[in-house]
């Protein structure tokens, strides 16, 4: 990894400086969103480490960190589903990164096969309840 | 607080079912995404613990946990960025949600005055380097 991420100087460059310097977690993570450059849609959300996070900027391919394998996990290499890089984004605190990406492979996100991961909204029942049910787009 | 939130029964009700059950982490919160329902920008990334997100649901007002405060933080309350849920989402394992979002006030969600949290995104520089800067959208 030849990219490294500095601590911001102050609460004013964090917030407004032009320097990359994430805040990652205690477990060295932040969260990152991937959304469709070109539909906008929220495709899914996940986290990064400075190794992952740096293999993006690198490469322009979305890497992300899986917390479930406990490993560096470039998006898309079994599935196809790579994940380029069109826009990186950091919000105001840096502790999260948007990646706008234009998917490859049959362009979706999620392994339960849909798009997005966010493929079910919460709808009312006449119980004065609510279910889940699978979003029309 | 009268909505509760069950745990999943299986891994494919989890991510198959049409019951909420979100994950929430060992510090008792789902990391929650606000999009502006009618220009799909991404507006600002937050936490929610089961009060939040109970909240959210009873009233059709955005609350988030301020994680800095350690409360329960109606967004808007003092700024008038009121957002109201248009939609809520989960995603496939449902730790976390994605809230499509109109915002009152004057229609902004960040507290450094952007209508986007995201308002910096990473360019190239000359030397190979790369900055953030201020996007035009």
């Amino acid at each position: 990894m030849s990219i490294t991420f500095p601590k911001p100087a102050s609460r004013d460059a964090l917030e407004k400086g032009v320097e990359l310097t994430p805040r990652f977690d205690s477990n060295g993570l932040v969260t990152a969103v991937a959304q469709d450059s070109a539909t906008g849609e929220i495709l899914m959300l996940a986290h990064m480490n400075a190794e992952a996070l740096a293999k993006t900027i690198e490469t322009g391919q979305a890497h992300y960190f899986s917390r479930s394998r406990n490993e560096l996990w470039l998006k898309g290499e079994t599935s196809g589903q790579i994940q380029t890089v069109v826009e990186l984004r950091t919000d105001c605190d840096q502790d999260a990164i948007l990646l706008k990406v234009k998917v490859g492979g049959d362009g979706g996100a999620c392994h339960v096969g849909y798009r997005s991961c966010f493929y079910r909204l919460l709808k009312s029942t006449p119980d004065g309840g609510f279910k889940l049910t699978i979003a029309e787009s």
